[in-house]
């Protein structure tokens, strides 16, 4: 059995605590987080020991890992304590929204060789998987264009908005990753374009919730990316992907297959109410995989270097949005 | 040019007329009608003369071949009058109901080299088309079930059903007709069941509205037939056949792809209003193909017999209805 | 906690281990199996103790309640003993292959009050609960024709097919159950026909792997159903219901929203391996249901006289495909 | 009966004169080509007289409307030529490639009361058509973003391309007329990227064969568009609006509704093999439209200013593509 230690007892510590608890091979050692009560509400029965404080963790050999779900302001600083403690990290993304931060810490981590899983959880849903799959074996031959789009359902409070680095760095990012991954190419330049129009607070807050990205990628082929922060149908999450050979989707999810036919109209059930219902399984599919990580049976994947890729990719795009004209995507680890 | 006289200037006649006057290769040289004033609107300005007696056509010299459209009642007598003149005929079905007089007119034909082409248009609808090719193909393996269904979307007026012969030789026939088509096969046996739901009035007419026949083929493979005459949702036929190398469906076919997604609901417009607008295209479809039998240049498809089979069937299903059993389907041209 | 017993360690056992440890108010008590190393191996680490002897289980004062999923000739037995011993049952159909037998117990479940659950967990499944919902909320008005379907995606071992009891009591007991449920009706006839088609060994077992059935209900409405043992395209399971007001279907569910558009196809991935996998998640729901009636929260459903209903409507379907007519369906309830 | 007169006798010119002599209010009075007997073969048994010189048709009293199918470097003179002889229009996109010939033209037109009817047929897409209609009602709301593609199938000649204007005047020049006319406005801002990755010789031409243009609009709602000169799996239309009540979608139209399910995978007919096969039934749509236009019974739609405005978002994605930035869009008649 791999003893975690789970850092954020918040809705997404909750989702991780209850895959530890699930696996077959693993066991939670600790919950952490500053509130006392949220992280014995986590630890429920289960169990693990709760404290407020990370040197707690780190002082317990039992631990093999941790997961940080926490806020985002505490990555970076967890992130450089689990490198010096040796533990493997599945890490919620962002790595930090500083930049400067970001790249510090990357730094620490490949200069070590702590395994770090960024929680891009969406590779492992399986409609995408099945679409990653089908591309890097070739079967729309060369990618030339791509369509991801997120659509809703409802925006978060303006609270977290201010908190969260804006639309791009907080949820087109996901798509950034989905669309290198799938690619297989880190993209070379970023035009973004946005308004808020759902809500006057969000534009308050400097912020967009209906945007277009257009991605380059270094093969020429282009991807075109709308993010909406509130639907009124759900939460609709697709990737089109076009290429030489033919065209593959990753289609919206309905929650049933069951349709009604009466007068004029066919009426389906539809999409998921919101992010979590839909993508829900991939929690339990990616923490999966970060075992078998710290098991040694699979390759690591995705990488903090792909949570690098993305808000590289998110700084160009709101670089873009502000200057009103295309962007070069400037990646770290080309720099140095 | 071939010259058609068209006989019946009611909708069916109609129809026809159009497709005659609209193809490249065929005039319309008569049109005859009991009533006089329908067979002049018929004939509109296309130049076709009128007659409210068959004698008239057969004496023209010019008419190559004739389109039966008229009143069942009087399909037999015209059949053996284009017979006697030498005329090739399109005909509507039924041939007629008395199944005797239908024996009768049938061996004058095979006694004859005159092509009869049976109306059952639906042959030459694209969708059923396709899976009729790919069933003769092998593309679903052996064939072991199928599943036919016609729905709506509303029953005829009961002074219509009174003379129609009801719902098996008026609705269901061209289902037997597409499924023996499609199976390669004549249906060995019947069970037929139903009721009049939707309206007392047929019921004392003496008929049903919703009706269930299992059609036995001589390979043991099995056909389901649904059959009402009132549909909430527009018109509905779907052909479905299943082997054991797998199943292909002849779709319900939408009047437009438009959806909208809203709420929890995905909306989308839904199927035609009537068996006539769904099946629309087949008419001249089908006249393009009887222009061709009377040019020499394609077989003879649907042939007199494959109307002859479709009525056997429907006779042999009015018969389990009333005796509530599986009944034999014994076939004219077996027997003689 | 409530302590549950599980009786049987096979597959379908091993599945209702899982459900039991997974739930959050139940804990496994026993596993009781007449293979010791199957019981120990369903046990696994959960702390279940493990016996061959039922008797075991009832001695345990701590067992609030059986799960029945062993062999088919046991589970009369084991129902007879827990309605003595007081304790409240989930049990895998079908109650007996003896229809006397299944009499005799019925009888002792109705004069106690213990209650009986029947794991027809289809009903648990979210599209089929959510047809159930809408028609009984008139949303199709009066139903007058359903079409249900189970096909493939193989044939079980002929060893198993011969103390199965046949297709219609193993595979399509289920279609009779759901037509019933939905339609809110108990089938007053039913006509039955079928063949093997797959296999001849099929046949020599005196079973059929293809068959039409045809339900009528009292209020007029029809019902088909067809099954299938071997289906080419994985698991297929389907339910159309036809009413007054329009259809609803309970669809085909695939396993990705996956669709790839090359040449002329469009190419979307299939159904599932098999009908495990497509109703793998109604096995948990319907566990959880079953809690809730032992717990007193929830009105107990589906019951013993579910079970019973649907068996009568095997029996019926057996001696209509033997007497190769319609045959009326006697209830052991309305008979006593 | 309308007499029309046809400039033009290539494969456009063609279909336009089918659509003419299978209109029941129109007959073909000329066929205009510099080709005699390309202008013949169009004529063929019609009774249409043939000429090469315009003038013999401004000459005929009897000719109450033209239509304009010749090559795009003659639209403008015959425009002009039209007005003077006070002859109504139709006339095939684009106006000319000359923008300042255009404004000249369109100044002529302005100052007359001849209509002038674009040939923008996509607008009496059964699909286009009905999403228009739902945007206006309201049934989205207020609409925030749209998606329009066209794709492929095989790009045109070289020698075509250098002529026809380049990718977007020639094949998304449709999508921007389609994209303000269902947004019910005109586009402020348009940001365009594309490349040529299907064929070196588009480069050379100094064109591209696969792109996205982003247009504003002054509501603040973004539209991105996508055009692609080859596609692997037929010819691609689709438009889908969303708004802040929900979204629509002009979907695929499939050639069939014919689906095969076969092992894991489920496939099914696919989309038109061209363009032309997939807008068809449009062009006879709007030259019945044109007629009404001209015995003033309907309102004249498109107009020639809306073959303006599409040149103009044309003229600016064109500007945009080779500034590398997004372009304001001017449109001539806000300028004067």
């Amino acid at each position: 059995m791999t003893t975690i230690a789970l850092f954020g007892a918040g809705f997404i510590g909750r989702v991780h605590a209850a895959s530890i608890v699930g696996h077959p091979r693993t066991r939670l050692g600790w919950v952490c987080d500053v509130d006392q009560t949220a992280a014995e509400r986590a630890a429920g029965s289960t169990g693990a020991r709760v404290t407020t404080e990370p040197a707690d963790v780190w002082a317990d050999d039992q631990v093999d890992a941790v997961v940080i779900a926490s806020s985002t302001d505490t990555h970076a600083d967890l992130l450089s304590q689990a490198v010096r403690a040796g533990r493997a990290v599945y890490c919620e993304k962002p790595i930090d929204l500083d930049i400067d931060r970001v790249r510090a810490v990357a730094a620490e981590v490949q200069d070590s060789d702590v395994p770090v899983f960024m929680g891009f959880s969406r590779r492992y849903d399986a409609n995408h998987a099945a679409v990653h799959a089908a591309v890097t074996d070739g079967d729309v031959g060369e990618v030339e264009l791509m369509h991801l789009l997120s659509r809703g359902p409802e925006a978060p409070p303006v609270s977290y908005i201010r908190r969260s680095g804006g639309q791009f760095r907080d949820q087109t990012i996901h798509l950034f990753d989905l669309a290198s991954w799938i690619a297989g190419q880190d993209p070379v330049e970023v035009y973004a374009t946005g308004a808020a129009l759902t809500d006057p607070a969000i534009a308050d807050a400097g912020d967009i919730d209906t945007s277009i990205v257009v991605l380059t990628m270094p093969s020429g082929a282009l991807c075109q990316i709308d993010s909406c922060r509130r639907c009124a149908y759900g939460y609709d999450e697709r990737i089109e992907v076009y290429g030489s050979a033919g065209m593959i989707e990753s289609g919206r999810k309905p929650v049933r297959e069951v349709t009604r036919w009466t007068g004029d109209q066919i009426i389906s059930h539809g999409l998921h109410p919101g992010w979590f219902e839909r993508i829900e399984p991939t929690f339990a599919a990616a923490f999966d995989a970060f075992v078998g990580v710290v098991d040694g049976q699979v390759p690591l994947y995705p990488s903090l270097q792909d949570g690098l890729r993305a808000q590289m990719i998110a700084e160009a795009a709101v670089a873009s949005l502000h200057a009103h004209r295309p962007v070069e995507i400037a990646y770290y680890w080309q720099a140095s």
